[in-house]
């Protein structure tokens, strides 16, 4: 199951708004067409944004008539805005523009056929370098992970959100193909049920032992002593080890410290962001109200409903147990143990676009 | 806006499965139809339960074909062995049915229409108790809210749960009545979102200012200092303060502590259970798992999806900072102060019944 997959000039996206009711691929055969699905969600998870956008600029080299390289760089250009203007607020698609438009630039002495080819390379390193991204996480978050867990997690964080096994949900996978014997608490992940939609379909076809509950279970199951740990992913880390994450983190990490269940996040490094101080400097964004009031067609709420709809919340690092990226397992104090991981500025902290984090 | 009216013979319910898309009326003409019309929620809410089975009773006096009193009183007794099983969990239900079947055998001297007339009358005096419950709550609740307070509630605790203004809804109300310039964070309350479809639809016709949110953004909002106090309703209190209420409150009083937010509880005393020593002593009802993977028809997990769906939680008294009953407000240690309240054992807890809580 490869959610992004390039086909010699076109993307094939699993659309996962479709998911899990039926499998359907969708063609984007531009940067535009890549835009769309990424606006209209086909395509999300944070890492997994990245990957589409470098692609995307891979179709807009190959499909650019400009005769010169100069002229092929402004092409790219235009699609870099179009990619990142699909949402603003996605780090991954800006990182990536940046990254394969700064490849590009590099490669105009090649002329236009150099340009394409180095874009596309790009395009595929930055999907590899996910994929071996996962599975580094994935090994050295087994550790944390004891025979016999019980295991809460909250949205998606699989494969369906990265280019390889995925970052929370990648460990959680590693261990149960290592007999650890565990069972997963997947949590619904209101209001879009990356939970319920997408991470159920994932470890039903992993064979992982699971049950799904609405988010409002978590702490009586806590209080029970139902969960041994929790994992979740992060779309943007603050120097300081404030993480922003999924609207739903913020309040699963206040449970398990009150319950003494550890807390764990799991991300690339790129997530990172040496830049930003802490937590308070990350803008949440706020979506359509009407994933709130009318998911899925369905009218829940009575016509004229005010709602409001952050899409992430801010976790302050001293609520976070470790936080595992693939270059090791950092502890507190994160700006130090963080600040050793990320020795180098990431990419992404150097591109303009909007200052906040990342991904549905 | 009557959810349960008497009319001759006939009670008409307002269909809370339908809400708020459309206001739709079910006739109920004998025992056998409110059972069903309970087991289907076309009814919910704790002392709305009770008030539904007290009326069930007396169609079912109305509808006995039986010559002598003692005729009746066999028909009676097998009316209220129906209602009960209608929802095994529900209190109310075998609280109601057990007092109006005592004033059944007290009147028995009467003939069979002193029985029938005693049973209407016992069925309007519990409808009218709990209306008068309301406003107590009301009143007393709400020298707790101060003027402009952000307030956030949980489930649906209404006009549509209770007979009268509501138990933590009622005193919301009359806070807003009395000018108090009060905004409303309304939980949408999954799995069966009595939150968005009918505390909003409440709040909207009463003219109070309220938004609705996702039940995982409860935490972030009291992060973010929008959250004042949290009032929610009860389905049974114990002897020491514990209390069980629909799931998702327990988390929320962890949250509310974390975050300095006084907790308030408002419930009419006939909820305090004098014989439950404490929380762990309630045992908590799980529901059919498709009210998570399925709601409102909508296929939103995978086929084949194990979900847990407990329908109620228990927060611990030391997480409650008062408790509003119809008598007096009740301060911790709650083991003194609700049985000075509760000074006779509450007629429910003689009842034969399931020893567990109830309402939807």
């Amino acid at each position: 199951m490869k959610p992004v997959e390039w086909r010699e000039g076109v993307v094939r996206l699993l659309d996962q708004r479709k998911l899990p009711t039926s499998e359907e691929y969708v063609d984007v055969r531009d940067a535009v067409e890549m835009a769309e699905a990424i606006r209209a969600l086909a395509v999300r998870g944070a890492p997994l944004l990245g990957i589409a956008a470098g692609f995307g600029m891979a179709l807009a080299a190959g499909g650019s008539r400009a005769r010169g390289a100069e002229g092929l760089l402004r092409d790219l250009d235009r699609a870099g805005r179009v990619l990142v203007a699909s949402r603003p607020t996605a780090v991954n698609v800006a990182w990536a523009v940046h990254r394969v438009g700064g490849v590009a630039r590099e490669a105009v002495s090649g002329g236009p056929e150099g340009v394409r080819r180095s874009v596309l390379e790009e395009a595929f390193r930055i999907a590899r370098e996910d994929e071996a991204s996962c599975a580094a996480i994935a090994e050295l978050g087994m550790a944390l992970v004891p025979t016999g867990a019980r295991v809460l997690t909250h949205c998606n964080t699989g494969a369906l959100a990265t280019g390889g096994c995925g970052s929370a949900q990648g460990i959680i996978a590693a261990a149960h193909q290592a007999g650890r014997n565990i069972h997963v608490w997947v949590d619904e992940t209101r209001p879009l049920l990356q939970g319920a939609r997408l991470t159920a379909w994932e470890l039903q076809r992993l064979g992982i032992p699971m049950t799904l509950v609405a988010d409002v279970a978590a702490g009586s199951l806590m209080a029970r002593g139902l969960v041994d740990l929790v994992i979740v992913g992060a779309d943007r880390i603050a120097a300081n080890g404030d993480v922003a994450n999924k609207v739903g983190t913020y309040q699963l990490a206040v449970l398990a410290a009150h319950h003494g269940v550890p807390f764990y996040v799991a991300a690339p490094t790129s997530t990172i962001d040496p830049v930003i101080p802490d937590g308070g400097a990350i803008v949440v964004e706020e979506r359509d109200p009407s994933e709130v009031t009318r998911p899925f067609g369905v009218s829940l709420a009575p016509a004229g409903t005010a709602a409001a709809n952050p899409a992430f919340d801010i976790t302050p690092a001293q609520l976070i147990t470790a936080i595992v990226t693939d270059r090791g397992v950092a502890r507190p104090p994160y700006r130090q143990t963080l600040g050793r991981l990320a020795d180098r500025p990431n990419e992404a902290s150097s591109a303009p676009p909007v200052r906040t984090q990342a991904s549905a």
